[in-house]
């Protein structure tokens, strides 16, 4: 069995539901629709966020209905963005196939984006619960929101770790701790309970998103091609710490080059390289580290046993993973 | 004073509060974002959908915080959508300026139309009322479902009235009926008064578009470049109506080549002068005229008089604007 696997384990009948649930939802009559869905439904990814739903959900109460919905309404959000996240960065490959603006058209991934974050929305609405309703139409601008921030970053001239935190808590984190927070708020949970699993949920989102970035540098085995992010003009922490800490007026022309979209191959091969030579990638690793550090700590082992070796199972993988 | 202004008058300063809260709603600290509010709010339009939520709000109740809430959430809604259709349509004008993707660019259309989105479910949220959020995510699908129909028509062989009614249905009509059903609901009407209201909305909606589609033909007077639909590879109910009346296959193959946005300016041309001269614009100023007929019917002119008086105008504006 492999990690991925085992962590499912206490939650795995619903998980099934989830998916069930979550084909049937996204059905729709509009054959344009129908064929995006389908193309989607091929490649679901490795589902850390409905897990973390399920997993908070099952740490503090019960998985109901509604545990369910906030499940489907956070997937489908994240989908959503997704889908337009790859028009806005022109990214032709997802989850090893083609993105849907590739494998139809933009048209229809910012059409077929819409229609899915308006389900997030009804699933949220599902609930009857306002709190999940404001908490996941607020989020739908969070990560609106943070990916802008990202568009603009890439113009400006500044490099800086603070404006980097900033966009991954935004664009990744900010999923992640909705994830376990609503999970416990709907499964029962008291506010503390739900307030620490937040917690929980934004640390190992920045965790999961340090550990994409690092993959980009090649040193891990993804599908994705790698130098993607600096492909999109993207510089992230490893560039941004070797860049930052360097005098050499050349290495921040490079990457000026790099984020206007000017650099070839092997300027890119070169940031690269510097990056690695100078430490990027083990301060980031460091970082990564630290948080995972925190994420588990945040665990209360005493509440149910089964359920908080799964969630620091998937501490360890997020930070670990190799795809 | 022009039509607009009376039909306003008995609304004014209900309108003035919408209208501030709009601006204080969208305003953001994200320099992106904040570039293209300021953009989307040069050009507010008519503001037709505000005020039928506000009449129709006034007409069976009082317009309280939750009225204006819902006004804003369909303006929002309806303000993402065009934002998105722009980009799916590759417009470069809207409302007489820039399209929000010719003056900042897709990405930040894309992303800006998915944070207007999520503030729509927000402000719906803020109701408290699940009735509302429910229509409200519901709608965000019709339009998205509707414009996904529209682009897999210009596909299609077929020519069909019924496919033309059905994407107006979705795309324009879903939304006035939206307007004047939650006004309804959320000033404290009941359920007969919502249905009967909605009903009114659904009719001059069509009416609406078919107004649109019909200024398309270059009949009227109009900020937007003259048959920007067949250039954009859409058939409108005129064409569709002179066109499917015919045997000539030369007429069949002329419009194919327009749907395949494969015809020089002379082949639309000619395909304009076909439709005039065959009676399409006549044929939808009829179908027109016959809703305009059936949506005034529908008015309650013993509720409210000014109110009921202000509809009929506004039935009449809709059904005769020269813009």
């Amino acid at each position: 069995m492999d990690v991925l696997d085992k962590i499912k384990a206490p939650v795995l009948t619903e998980l099934k539901q989830f998916n069930d649930a979550f084909r049937d939802t996204l059905f729709s009559q509009n054959p344009l629709l129908e064929k995006a869905v389908d193309h989607l439904l091929k490649a679901p990814g490795k589902q850390v966020r409905p897990l973390l739903v399920l997993l908070s959900a099952k740490m503090v109460g019960t998985v109901g209905d509604n545990v369910l919905r906030v499940a489907l309404a956070l997937e489908m959000l994240h989908t959503a963005s997704l889908v337009h996240d790859d028009v806005v960065d022109e990214s032709n490959r997802r989850r090893g196939l083609p993105s849907l603006r590739a494998f139809m058209s933009n048209q229809v991934a910012v059409l077929a984006g819409d229609f899915i974050l308006s389900k997030a929305l009804e699933c949220a609405a599902d609930t009857d619960d306002v709190r999940v309703v404001r908490h996941i139409a607020e989020l739908g601008q969070t990560l609106a929101d943070g990916e802008l921030l990202q568009l603009e970053n890439k113009d400006s001239d500044a490099f800086s770790e603070a404006a980097y935190f900033e966009i991954i808590s935004r664009k990744t984190a900010s999923l992640f701790s909705a994830c376990t927070r609503l999970g416990a708020l709907t499964a029962g949970g008291s506010d503390a309970d739900a307030e620490r699993l937040a917690q929980y949920g934004k640390l190992i989102g920045i965790c999961f998103q340090l550990r994409d970035d690092v993959f980009d540098y090649g040193t891990g085995e993804i599908g994705k091609p790698v130098a993607s992010d600096m492909h999109e003009g993207k510089l992230t922490l490893p560039a941004i710490y070797a860049v930052g800490r360097s005098d050499d007026a050349s290495v921040h022309a490079l990457a000026q080059k790099v984020r206007r979209r000017e650099a070839t191959d092997e300027d890119i091969q070169k940031l690269i390289k510097f990056t690695i030579d100078e430490g990027g990638i083990d301060y980031a690793t460091w970082h990564m580290k630290d948080m995972q550090g925190m994420a588990d700590g945040l665990i209360d082992d005493t509440k149910n046993v089964e359920i908080a070796q799964a969630l620091h199972e998937l501490t360890a993988f997020v930070a670990n993973r190799k795809n």
